[in-house]
């Protein structure tokens, strides 16, 4: 088979950083040597930059952000515990189905998909919650819901949320607005390709940590003296090695551009693609205000579809004709609209204009 | 930091194939591409020929060889259920806890450390269990537990096996010897870095797969839909796009190989290795006959050590001063012992001539 080079500009995959290629071809080390053991130290100092915390148990758990959602409700939550969730879009109805498994009581807080979650609404559903959690960036909408009023009116519950698609693309701040556990992924906007979930955890969430969650895979107190330990490392399970050079790499060509430069430059790609396709006739789907700039869904009307062609066509000739890859929509936008990502190293203008210029050229 | 290229003779992680870290820099594609698809689909091909099976679900789990473990489990087993556990290791220890935070009632039946699982013992440990579990091939001590007399007389119990250590190392025949479930890792036996858990399942144990499994992330029903869905595939997570391609290279190393050819490089290496401790003196651990000729275990009594030396010392100059990584002890060889992988790329001979050499220049 052919190498094809797709410019990612799906709800990820992104296209990862040539440095994170270049890493992955690192010689493989024991998963307690010395130096690996060094390196992870340095992915939780990298995270703890870009998650803003300085919570200690902060890493990249052995799996894809869906087991980093895992990990974050196995550990705290079990039968009978009630956790509300804000569900307006896939991730957050992922969250009451990842939490009800956990035996949670689930308090499941709704708004239209394309629109934000309400904080209020939120902190309203139940007088004594053990977890409040809600998604940050909801890629199947490109929505931003807002924590940081959940952080400052949370009392005794945890706040928890979901960090897959906002983590380096926009201003996300862990301690300052009072998340306890959040997770991410690595294929959004770190600019790696997946296999790892970026964990972070408060100690006063890890004072509520359950002694023997259902997960043993995922299990918080012993993968702590893993990745946490000192210089004693207890063996857990075999770290993914070069998945983890992966991330170690693209941490550090996202903290050598500097935190605030990226978001500017999600922002600045985000911008003028959404003002390209607004120019172009489009109506975007995310209510204006809390829209993603990383992460843009828009409504594609038959009228501006060639004869005889479907949106998943046009799709099919991107891809293949064009090269470039962009994802179809989901619930209310399935068949009838796009979701277009530009996260990590795909987040570059020339994207941009590449996107718009075979948008004119194969639509009506 | 520079780079370090130790030869991996530890438990695992062995030395990648080169074909596998070439396999890395592969461009990203994404997870519903259909090149990725194919490749994918290909990857569940040369599993089923490793694996001896005509299994239509075998596919690489999205994390490494423990979450293979995990799955194994949540996915049959349930509250009540009786499993039949063979315990003369860590791993088959692992196996209980994982089992009972399903909520199982373990009946475990133990045998001494370095020492095989009497099958019949298992067998007649409960009348009619769920599921009978054991460990191929034991990594903390290099025990062999045989399969077949349990498939053989399982009765209506379904077979789990941990062939972590075994698949691509030693003959594994899931078909003909009746596992109903297994799951192995990448870093062993088939070359490839830490990061997958290859997984297979029969007909038979799906007709008994649970209908909400208490891991969404290992949910056997939701991911069957994306990696044997045939045209549509629907989406679960994100795949670990490189660690398959990695995986799709290792596998194609092996096969181009053959797969007699690999299990006889990996005796005559065994063998060879462990000839030489038996001439210099050493005596193994794990008893003959069920002895892996890939994980060679070994007492280091004190007397060959150098004075003021631990046997931790030694292995630390093996690690820094002759590039040579190989594993301490577990369990009664804690301290006392070595364990010496010859697995996957690192099973050569050069590599057990090297380190027959280093250890008469470095001991007594």
């Amino acid at each position: 088979m052919r190498h094809r080079d797709p410019v990612l500009m799906g709800p990820g995959p992104c296209n990862p950083y040539p440095e994170v290629i270049e890493a992955y071809g690192r010689p493989v080390l024991g998963h307690l040597d010395p130096d690996f053991i060094e390196l992870m130290d340095e992915v939780g100092d990298r995270l703890r930059t870009v998650f803003q915390t300085e919570n200690k148990l902060t890493f990249a758990v052995s799996a894809t952000g869906s087991a980093g959602m895992e990990a974050a409700f196995v550990n705290f939550v079990g039968p009978g515990d009630t956790v509300v969730i804000g569900v307006n879009g896939v991730f957050g109805g992922r969250m009451c189905d990842v939490a009800a498994r956990c035996g949670a009581e689930v308090v499941r807080v709704d708004a239209p998909w394309g629109t934000p979650i309400d904080p209020q609404a939120l902190l309203d559903a139940h007088p004594a919650p053990k977890l409040i959690a809600v998604v940050h960036a909801e890629t199947s909408t490109g929505i931003r819901n807002d924590l940081e009023m959940l952080g400052a009116n949370k009392g005794d519950a945890l706040l928890l949320a979901d960090c897959v698609t906002s983590l380096g693309g926009i201003d996300l701040r862990i301690d300052e607005w009072g998340v306890d556990i959040a997770y991410s992924g690595t294929q959004k906007c770190l600019g790696v390709p997946p296999g790892l979930a970026p964990l972070t955890v408060s100690d006063r969430a890890l004072a509520q940590l359950r002694d023997t969650p259902q997960s043993w895979y995922l299990d918080l107190n012993m993968i702590a003296k893993y990745v946490t330990g000192g210089g004693a490392r207890a063996y857990h399970h075999t770290a993914p090695i070069s998945s983890l050079y992966g991330i170690h790499a693209g941490l550090g060509v996202l903290l050598d551009e500097g935190l605030e430069a990226s978001f500017a430059r999600h922002q600045a790609c985000g911008d003028a693609l959404q003002a390209g396709l607004v120019e172009r006739g489009f109506e975007l789907f995310a209510a204006e205000g809390n829209r993603l700039p990383q992460l843009t869904s828009v409504w594609v009307p038959d009228e501006k579809l060639p004869d005889g062609m479907t949106e998943a066509d046009v799709r099919r000739s991107l891809l293949f004709d064009y090269g470039i890859e962009i994802g179809g929509g989901l619930g209310d936008l399935a068949g009838k609209g796009w979701r277009i990502g530009l996260m990590g190293h795909t987040a570059r203008m020339r994207n941009v204009h590449l996107l718009l210029a075979a948008l004119d050229d194969v639509l009506v």
